[in-house]
Parts: C-alpha cells; structure tokens; sequence
C-alpha cells in the first residue's frame, strides 16, 4: 500500500483519487462493502486524522475550527490573503452508507491540492490560494439538522447552537468532537472567492442520458417537518379498542398519507417519512408519543408551497383518525435556487476540455455546496452513481467516471486559481499561452 | 416513615399495605407520580433489596434462583416438605408505568405472609408453607417476551434462553442481572400446591359494575407476532419515488391494517402495535428494514384463530402495497384458557366473608398466574383500577379497594395453609370451630 509521505513525491491524480479513496473506505467499512462513519464518531475521527496527515504530508496547513470543520490550505500564491478557491465536502456517512458519499468530494479536493502545488512548483504562476475542506456533519445521520459545519461557516447557525446539537444518546456535538479530539480553536479561513464540490449524483439521471459529469444547475426546494403525534399510554391488552388515543396509529396514517402525495406530482415531488421515534416503545404498550420526520422536495416553488401545506393538513387529520392530537415542532424551508451560471459555464469548459460528456442537472438532495450558494460563486459537479444507488452499502460510481470528476475539478480549479478565484476570467485563460 | 424492622411487631395489614407500596413507589419514582423500573435496571435492583430485607426481618428465608426470581418461604409449619401456597406477581415495571401494576401484588402476598405467620404465633394450625414470589421481567418491555420469570419456573423455557433474552443495547438479561447482584444461585422452591396473585384490573368492568373483587374465570387467548418489512435503503431525496422499496411504509399500512381487524369484531377483540424498530432511522434515508410488534387478542377461540390469520395476511399484503418483503419473524399463541373453578369459589367465598362485592370476569392481559395455569390450580383476584388506566403513571386504585384485596388474600392464604394447599378443602374450613 502507499505511504501517505510518498503520495506528494509520485503524485498521479489517475492513481492518489482511488488510493485516497480506499483508505476513507476503511474507516467504518462495513461487511458489505459500505460505510458507517457517524459524525464525530471514533470512525470519523480515525479518518480525520488521517485527512489531517495527508494533508500536512501533501504540504498543506491545516486549521480545525471550532465546529469541527477541516480546512487544508494549500499556498499557491506568496499572499496569505490572496482570494481563496475552497473545495471539499463531508467525511461523516449514514448508518450503511456508501463510501462515495461525501469521500469523494473530500478525495479529490486532496488530489487537487496535490497537483496545484506540483503546477507551481513546475512554474504556474497563480492567483489564488486553494483550500481544501472536511464539512462537519453533512449527513444530519447522528445529529439533526444536516449541513451543519457548512451553514455554521456561512453564519446561519451560531457556534453554540451547532455544538448543542445532541444525538439519540443526548450526546451534544462539542461532547462528541471533543472525545476524538477535533473540537478545534482555529480561526476558519475567509470566504472563499468560489466553492466547488464534487459528489455522486445519486440519481439515475446521467446514467440513462450517457454522460459522465453532471453540471447542477438548480437545486430543488425542500421542506422538513418534525411533527408529534400525542396519544395517551395504554395497557394494549385491555384497554377498550374505543378508548385508545394510539400515537403511532396517527403517525403510521401519516406516512401513508405523505406518500400519497408525491404519487399525486409524479416526477416534480418527492417525499418520504425516514426517521421515527415511539415513547414508550414497548410492544404491549399503546404509544403515547410518537415523532417522526418528514420531507417534502419539488423542483417547482407554487407546487412545493402547495405540497407543504397538504403534508401539514396530512398530519392533522392522520391524528384526528387516530384521536390523538399532532403538533409541528419544527419547520424549514429550503427555496429552490439557481447555481450561478459563471461557475456552470467554466464546468462546462472544463469538461468539454477533458472530453467528458456533460449534462446540465438539478440536484434534488442538499449538499455543503448548497449552504454557500449566495455567499459566494458555487459549483456542483456530479457523477454517475451505478443504477442510481444511494445512502446504500451497496453505492457505486465507474472508475472512469471517478477520474473524468476529478479531471474536471483539477481544470476548473487551476483555471480559477490562476484567475484570482473569478470564474468569470478563469473560462478566459487561455492555458497554452500562459505557461 | 416505619422502619422494615419494626413492621412485624406491630403489623397491621392495613397499615403495612400502603407503607409497604409507598417504599416500592420510591425505586424508580417518575415526576408523574408513576414508575420506570425496568427489568434488571439499577431501580430493579433496589427494589429487589428492599424487598429482600423486609422479608428476611419479617421471618422469611429468602432464595434468588438463576433467573433472578425472589422467594420467600414463611415457615409455617414444621415439615420442610409440606405443600407450599404460593402468592406473588412482579417489581418490573414499563417505562413511565403506573406504582401498582406487579408490585401491589408482591407488597401485598408480603402482607399475607406477615398476617399469617402471626396467626401461626397466636396459635392457628398450618398444613402448608407459604411463599411469597417476586418474578423476574414480567412486562416485557426492557426483554421479550413478558412473563420470562414465571415461565422459566414451570419448565416452559430453559435457564439458558432465559438469560439470553437481549434488551435493545445488546445487553442480556444474565449480564444485567449479574450487574445488580440478581443472578442468583440458589434453587427454587417445590411447584406449589396453589398458586394465588392479586393485581389491579387494569380495565373498567369493575368499576362500572360497582364491585371491589374480580374473580378471574378466564383468560383470552393472544396471538403476538414479530413481523419485519425489508426494503431498500436509500436516499430520500433523489431517489425516483417509483423506484423506492420503503420499508416504513410497508409497516404503516399494517400498522393502520391492524387497528381496522380489531374494529370488525367490536368488544371481543384487541389488536395493537405499541413497537417499531426502524433501520437506519435517520430522517433522509428510506428504511431498509422496519420490525414491528402485533399483537391481536381475543375473548373466543375461532375468532381468534381467524383474526390472526387476517393479520398475517395484512402483513403480506401491506408489504405488496410498499413494494416490500414480509417475515413474521415470530409468533407465539397463548390460548384462551378457564381457571380452576376450585379457586374461583375459594375467592368468592373470602370476598363474600369479607364483605365486599366481587364479580366473575375475564383477564385481558397476562399475568405470571397464567403461567401457573396447568401447572397447580392457580387464582387471580383484580381489584379496580380508575377509570380504567394502566401501563401510564396516572395508573390508580382507591385505598379501600386495595385493601379489600388483601382482606380476600388473606383470608384466601389462611384457609389454603391451614387445608395443606387443596383449595376444595380449604372451602370446608370451619373458621369459627377450629380456631
């Protein structure tokens, strides 16, 4: 097996992505050939730390904010406050999940790195310096809501309310970071001046249409309740059928019902019950409480609006069929928005370079991408899952969609870096002429 | 407060009822005025060594078996190996359960005890022994299947499967009991020659028929299956909804199935789910694979035997309708049964001595005496529950219902002790003339 030391002395994209990749495998690999990497899990931090050395072994600096987030700068200019291009995504995965999801991102970002530095030290001159990052749960697996180390970079969510966090264990995210030791006290970069990510489509989509990158162009809307049911706990022997208030009756008409709904929208609404908490959960007990976490997704804003609210009027007559009574304890909505066209066009460039086919596509799941989206230019480049499978063991891309990714991402980012992080003059370099 | 120790020099049964249910409330207390005592948990264990030290300065010699069921042998008798009348129930409770459900069947057979080792002291002859039983992990709800400690007593299950049962953290019943000091090692007393338990009704009949005794006749059959639904994880966003296999869904339409069996046969059958476990459970992955807990109960034999064919084919096809796979996993039949009408006339005959109301009537729920059922002539005496409330803190009996109770076990243990166990001769006791 390489040695992390010899990576940057022979470093080749072709080969350091799948070596990369392997290792993040083995951090929480589970027997089917997935991962369980929890966020700020043991796992995850065996494979921060390995992150971490790879990163300083590939000349890096490495910062740990407070929230956990992994930042590797890679100085490409003599300016410390040179602009920035950021790229990275997230280290934590699902219960089973793929080994793709979010390593990949996080992989090739390193490779970049490594092959922006081997330009410079073979004369490049750049613009901008380049910053790799490990986003603190994305996945939202271990703790609620996801994205949190992106949208706590971008000030949506305060430090202390993203440490507060707890698990299903009460176990707060500070607590959780500190036991692996990647509670960090440094000063996160500034904002870059464009964030790319690189991720698995986990759609069929560039499958069944022949291509290898998906440029994401928009992203759908989304709106995530977390609705409880409240019945009254009962004894399920005799307790009189008439007088039970069944919590998870309620719920279960619910899911039913959330459902329905997508099959009314075919194609444009997606939604799903994942996620369900009973108290007391005991089988010869009438459930007094029961919460569950829904999503509602549609690529159209009025039919998004208007599916929201038949999943709120959803919840309430699910309880009135069960006579219990049903609160919404929590509600966000994520706007569908546009990816801003510069930073699609210079991917565009990139892959036609490459001679990878490329297909413009929404994305449907959130990524760490999509918390910078506004703050600064941002890009979402995908590739091909095998039949679309997600959130799996059994998760998948094509070799050679993996190297096309990271082909693209290494032309998008030298060409950014080379423009002062702008993405409006990166597709303007003309790369023969200037080395 | 009084002390354990001066109970028995001045024991008065109405005085030691309530004194004795107060201490037991205390272990495992809930800021509702109810209990979480789960089997083999730390509060278990207090209130296994409390009711241990009342025993032995009450003058029982006091033996824990491998399982972890407490006896108490009151002496009443000079022959070691006379018949034993055995009275008991359980200290295990639900999570947020009611303070009497179990343990005032265990306060009160202490109480017994206690009264009638002083009418052994004031000189009334004994033809048995009498001992006191606390079972072990009755309810079910931290290991399954219920009524594990009664069940091993009479040979149903072995020592072994007993101390394997796992609760949810993978913890076995062996190692829990160990950890508080339960595991015991001495061996458990002869089968009784009969066995007697009181227990709160946990239903209204009593109540609305204005009566403070229930004499159970009979007990409904129940079938419980553990069905698991096996879909397809994925990821809830892009996921194409017609290409889901949601195994949440499958378990809401038999959820929902279940509930609609038990409204076709109004009054005469009970179905519930009160248990789901879901695999990942996170709120943007569909569930791969769902577990729930049915139990469908009944007062008739060939109902029941329809009703639980009916259930397992709502398994079937409410995995159809999610595009699923359905296991049933397990099933276990406890068949409607009679109580010995011999023990029946026992109770009517103390409660008519004493006074108060009784009623012949069903028992939904089980109990650790129909684990005895077959093995001895076995009783069940109910007492009223507020409006019927069980499994939940709010769980209540009257003061005066309760010690009716103990009046009709009292009077039920003396006549069995003094006719060496036989409850035909115990009706023929003349109290008056042989005292």
């Amino acid at each position: 097996m390489t040695s992390i030391s010899s990576l940057h002395e022979r470093f080749d994209p072709a080969q350091s992505l799948p070596f990369l990749l392997s290792r993040f495998a083995a951090f929480g690999a589970t027997r089917n050939g997935g991962v369980t990497r929890l966020c700020a899990s043991p796992e995850d931090g065996d494979a921060r730390s390995f992150f971490k050395d790879a990163l300083t072994s590939a000349g890096a600096k490495v910062l740990t904010d407070a929230v956990g987030n992994q930042f590797g700068i890679f100085s490409l200019t003599d300016r410390p406050d040179a602009p920035i291009v950021m790229m990275g995504s997230h280290l934590d995965s699902q219960s089973r999940g793929g080994k793709l999801d979010g390593a990949l991102g996080v992989a090739a970002s390193l490779c970049v790195g490594q092959s922006l530095l081997d330009a410079k030290r073979g004369g490049t001159l750049f613009d901008a310096n380049f910053c790799v990052v490990n986003w603190t749960n994305e996945e939202g697996a271990r703790f609620r809501p996801s994205l949190l180390g992106s949208s706590s970079y971008v000030g949506l969510f305060s430090t202390d309310y993203v440490l507060d966090r707890r698990d299903d264990d009460g176990i707060s995210l500070g607590e959780a970071l500190s036991a692996i030791g990647y509670r960090g006290m440094d000063t996160p970069p500034q904002l870059p001046g464009c964030y790319l990510e690189l991720h698995v489509e986990q759609g069929t989509r560039l499958e069944e249409m022949g291509a290898q990158i998906g440029i994401v162009t928009r992203n759908w809307g989304a709106v995530k309740f977390q609705a409880a049911f409240l019945g009254e706990q009962a004894h399920t022997g005799p307790t009189a059928m008439e007088r039970r208030k069944d919590a998870l009756l309620g719920a279960a008409h619910a899911i039913i019902a959330v459902r329905e709904i997508a099959d009314r929208w075919a194609g444009i609404v997606h939604t799903s019950v994942g996620r369900i908490q009973v108290e007391p959960n005991s089988s010869n007990v009438v459930a007094a409480r029961v919460e569950i976490s829904i999503e509602v997704r549609s690529s159209d804003d009025a039919v998004l609006s208007e599916v929201a609210a038949l999943a709120e009027k959803a919840i309430e007559d699910a309880a009135e069929r069960a006579r219990v009574r049903a609160e919404i304890e929590s509600r966000s909505d994520r706007k569908i928005r546009e990816l801003p066209h510069d930073v699609c066009n210079l991917i565009a460039l990139c892959a036609s370079e490459g001679g990878h086919e490329s297909l413009q596509m929404d994305t449907i799941a959130g990524h760490d991408a999509i918390s910078l989206l506004g703050i600064c230019p941002t890009g979402l480049i995908f590739v091909p899952s095998i039949a679309g499978i997600s959130h799996n063991e059994a998760e998948a891309t094509d070799e050679a969609d993996l190297a096309a990714g990271l082909d693209v991402c290494i032309r998008a980012a030298e060409r950014l870096c080379r423009a002062g992080a702008s993405p409006q003059r990166a597709v303007l370099i003309d790369l023969e002429a200037s080395q």
